[in-house]
């Protein structure tokens, strides 16, 4: 049980913090600024991640709970449990955020500006990104898992500073469905699903072909 | 006494730092910007924590030495001189900062510009989320105790960052009480004592639903 | 086969994020900020090293895998296989932000906006500081390995800060063919590919007078 | 000599990219912007320290060498030399910026906007904070020293951001020596370089309440 409240409790502040830099941003005009709102997204992954690493190996992300599960490094039966955890947790705080902040429209929903396929490509791209680093970094040597928060924080860190006015840099279905859901975005809900999933699996694929014994447990990974 | 000559310098260093950055942007029309004061609040307990972690435990904030004595991992009687050397700290920040910057109205105040009961509930949850990194990375691996400061300079740095347009992100009623007192800002005084308090108590319940036995040193916590 | 991969995915893993940034700046009409197109350079850097850093040496750059020849660390017969994967990442990264991003005129380029020689000192000496850290700190004690990727990102992110607005701050010939190439911006490739060869050489030089034993592995560097 | 060499080159870099982001901020109109200019000092020292910290201890500050010397932690009769060799490297650097940038009029000079006692505080206290940082780190645990870059890079780049606007936060006599001389900005010098030296001395003597066995050498420390 204890991993599960890890996964609700890091999810829940995540998005809370994450969502909440954009809903603030929104409600003031633009006081947070874009730079902080990616800064703010880097910084709660690489806290959460160092907060509960050793708990429940800090996934908060289904695309990530369903690569590792894929990669053979993580029970597949544990997967839906994990998915869960992390979608109430979401839920939780785009509902509380939603109290704090009646005037906010987005509540930090991911919204893209450019045609859908573009997007998918791009969320695919940086969800592989994530992956390639979470991967490695996560195979690598013991002393490796000390800097596992800060390599990761970055790059959450970056590809929200970079991506963030094309797609909002989600790279992550359970942080776009809770604040698209309560605010009323569905459009395009399927595609920030879906690409992060495919996103991340292909992360899992590549580094098969660096490291063969490492990426997973067994042989037909 | 190395202890809490150790809390009075670190949170001097730290309100001087945070509270300057705030009153130096209000008396240059806003030359350090948002983004540079949420980076210096988090930097300076950062690297406080590095100066006075192995001497005083660097807590520098009333509402984590409360919080650790309610998890039993820091003694009861300590806490008044704890918190008396953090306020006498913050206070002789207050009372430079406003030699220096006579032009200065509020010497880096905590101000809301929500309805209080709003900035209640984000106060209070502002400061769970530090603690939960606090107590988690306090109570994980040795190798995280190099990491600890990243960690919670990190968490400091992203509230003030998304959440300092809301309440300035206080977390901390030494922080609050200085400058508050100094630059006559008394009305919402009590929120930024209570709302801290009863945040921080709450990650240390959470805590337990997550590691029962490094949370506290004895059951009944 | 595995570092060449390592080499390949990294780099285009970095191009791709870093001009991403300026692409993405320039067609959104500076949204992501000139600090956010640095603090995006310097994170994928330190990113890419904590993934790939075990795997191939995490070099992503024709300059340092000459320098690193020079100096004897590395094989000379390995330099044309390195850098054909540097090249093709980089070019992958480029043709996709075209496809991406069509209203891009120069997905990224690198375009001095001072006299080409003194463009050509300051690529020189920016080349030089990163190499600097990179020979200093590779040669270091074995803890200093942990932080290796801390450091070198740092360089690139501060040094895209400073010298952005006058070279780019390339400091990478691969960096600059595949974007320079691909949106045409050929007339000052040369110097893009001349100057970080030299300085990164010049830090192999001056290492030697620093580290005399540590820094190559026989006594003529 | 190979010491001095690395104070030689790590005070070249650290101003040549300090001042260079000042100094190009100037001629381009703001591009870099103050954020910019905090993150760029910040990060080289950290970046130097890294690179050089096993060489030479890595100063690049006479107020440092001089406090290391006053708490019997460094030779006295190193100090010149450590001295000389970092003013040369900040001459060297100054130059090389007046010849790249003629259209400078500052090349990055340390100018009060404050009258010049109120400055002589803040340095003072500036200082005071940086050295009360370094004592504390160079005198902790084995695995402070891994973060020690991180901790020192931290606190100069928070106050080049909170107090840049009102002193531009010097806290160095060489940093301010070399461009103030070349630019020709001589009225103010005597302060730059008492008030760091103050108040790093006076970090020692704080470091005596807190450490007393680990702060110095000798018991008259």
């Amino acid at each position: 049980m204890k991993k599960y409240i890890a996964e609700f409790i890091g999810t829940f502040s995540m998005i809370f913090c994450g969502t909440g830099a954009m809903t603030i941003n929104e409600v003031t005009g633009g006081e947070v600024t874009h730079v902080g709102i990616a800064i703010t997204w880097g910084l709660i992954v690489m806290a959460m991640i160092y907060a509960f690493g050793e708990t429940s190996g800090a996934h908060f992300n289904p695309a990530v709970t369903i690569a590792f599960a894929y990669a053979k490094k993580f029970s597949w039966k544990e997967v839906p449990k994990y998915i869960v955890a992390q979608i109430l947790g979401a839920f939780l705080a785009s509902l509380i955020l939603w109290f704090l902040f009646p005037a906010s429209e987005n509540l930090g929903a991911t919204i893209p500006t450019v045609d859908v396929w573009r997007a998918f490509v791009l969320e695919l791209l940086l969800t592989f990104f994530l992956m390639v680093v979470i991967i490695n970094v996560s195979t690598g040597s013991k002393e490796m898992g000390i800097i596992a928060g800060i390599a990761v924080g970055a790059v959450v860190l970056l590809e929200a500073m970079f991506a963030g006015p094309i797609t909002n840099a989600s790279m992550n279905p359970a942080r776009s469905i809770a604040p698209n859901v309560v605010s009323g975005n569905l459009q395009h809900l399927w595609m920030y699903i879906l690409a992060p999933i495919l996103g991340a699996i292909l992360a899992v694929i590549s580094c098969k072909l660096i490291k063969d014994d490492n990426c997973c447990d067994t042989p037909n990974c």
